[in-house]
């Protein structure tokens, strides 16, 4: 679509019905403005979202994280790379939260995720939002979703760190990859911060690096500490070196199997309707605060910021204003 | 108190008014439960906080972030100790995720922090919660407010890694010291990911080890590259050996003059009204949730999992029912 069109459709007002009919067909133009609508939320975003609904749902959305400098986006890379080469296509949601320094993004990764630049069957998003009410973890679940009506077969999410925003984010993924390199941090500690609960496969990456071996067998040595039901998955703890795709192969059949695992044991349905729970209430959540906006709102504000007012009574009184109005 | 008092409290029903007076005299219990309850969430939890808002808002409320094994609990335990030498009474909230194999806690760094022990001027309080609506962060926020409220003057807050989950919590934070160590990572990707826009002071533990210079280089050197308007705060970088308390002294001078700095060009105004801003749309979104869920709420659930209904349509008829019902 040429600028000119773009702009006209802009005032037009969009047709959700329309941009997701494009984006289905494999419109990258189109998809592109899917996501970034989510990403800025909104009502708009919504009605793009209940377009999009009936059709996301297939996609095996598997998530990437680590600490920073483990090698992940590398790692997405060849993994990307090993999906496309058994003929599935990938999409890719790069949760990196901008930097007025690096802009999110190391010069070398752009440069490897180039490997995958011009394959229709791979669509790369970096998402940089933050100012979206319900954060990134929101965001993010929202791109993927329009990456999976898109038909997209793969969904990766590749987030830095593992902490609780992390974890949040990781509740978008069927399958989680914790990536971990040799002799980061001393101890167990590098491996504790809630990673162990929400990993389903390990990948220790940089593995032809001093303590390889070492990173391996602590981690396995955990993973036996676990208690563990008869028939319940074990994760995995497997070797990598990104840079060179060693290892991809056997990682993306770990994660085939870890989500016929899903469905087979029902988790993946019980999965679903947690989603759909989160879904609603994230919904409401963003109805309530745009119906309750208002001058009224901003007017309490300034009383809470000088303590006069409460934030809690302040809410219901808003609320039962809204009821009663 | 007793546990037969403690039973016959809950049993009667706690009156808010009463725990705030109690735990504002220095009654420790009181303190505890209050945080027990806000860490809970809920009608009563919104009751607490509404009554010890009025007493909150005094507090130099400091976030400690940094990767695992950075040594961020002996660093606040350093810390703590150097404020109380001053003569200033410290809270602590340790943000750290449960994990089934750890517990969340490294057995020396408990250790280190019975230095604390028996000290009426510290109280310490680890988060663990992981259900509360909202996550970790509001949690983390209405901990902080009571020990505000109890009188604590300065507020510790440490959080494990440097993610989105980090960013919000730090948002709870006047004053956020970023915690590195020698040769963690080998490049600035290990200080990517949002960290530099979070730090107002950055701490390079363990100074001793090798390799403490090169990290200090690296970071004086990123902040040079940050555009800055003239009088803006520029984070220092300085050093620590945290197990013997190396370097603490500097560390509370930096903080205490990063919050004189906030005070004195009105960001500290600012930042109050925006914490206001976020304290009612978290109360409002709570009560939204609280108020919709219901069989009609069950029924759409299970529909929106099934994908016959999506939930951005579905929030809107639940408000709309509610309105009219």
């Amino acid at each position: 679509m040429s600028p000119a069109n773009e702009t006209a459709l802009r005032r037009s007002g969009v047709n959700s019905q329309d941009l997701v009919a494009r984006l289905r067909v494999g419109d990258r133009r189109s998809l592109a403005r899917a996501i970034s609508m989510v990403e800025t939320g909104g009502p708009q975003a919504r009605e793009l979202l209940a377009a999009a609904y009936p059709y996301a749902g297939n996609a095996h959305v598997v998530g990437i994280t680590g600490p920073p400098g483990a090698g992940k986006s590398t790692l997405v890379t060849a993994l990307a790379l090993e999906w496309r080469s058994r003929g599935v296509t990938v999409g890719v949601v790069a949760v990196d939260p901008t930097s007025p320094f690096t802009g999110g993004a190391v010069l070398g990764d752009r440069i490897r995720m180039q490997a995958l630049g011009g394959d229709p069957g791979v669509f790369i998003r970096s998402m940089a939002s933050r100012g979206r009410l319900g954060g990134l973890a929101r965001a993010t679940a929202d791109a993927v979703a329009m990456l999976d009506a898109a038909g997209f077969q793969v969904v990766l999410i590749e987030t830095v760190g593992a902490g609780q925003g992390e974890v949040d984010i990781a509740r978008a993924a069927h399958t989680t990859l914790v990536v971990e390199v040799p002799g980061m941090g001393d101890d167990v500690q590098s491996i504790k911060a809630g990673v162990l609960e929400i990993a389903d496969v390990f990948v220790v990456n940089k593995a032809d690096r001093e303590g390889a071996d070492k990173t391996v067998r602590q981690l396995r040595a955990m993973l036996h500490l676990a208690d563990r039901q008869p028939g319940e998955w074990e994760p995995p703890v497997l070797t990598a070196v990104a840079t060179t795709s060693t290892g991809s192969a056997a990682i993306v059949d770990a994660a085939t199997r870890h989500l016929a695992y899903l469905r087979e044991t029902g988790l993946a349905d019980a999965r679903a309707r947690h989603a759909a729970e989160r879904e609603l209430a994230a919904a409401v959540q963003e109805l309530a605060l745009e119906r309750l906006r208002g001058q009224a709102w901003h007017d309490l504000v300034a009383r809470i910021a000088s303590r006069e007012r409460d934030p809690y009574g302040s809410a219901e009184e808003l609320f039962n204003a809204l009821f009663h109005g």
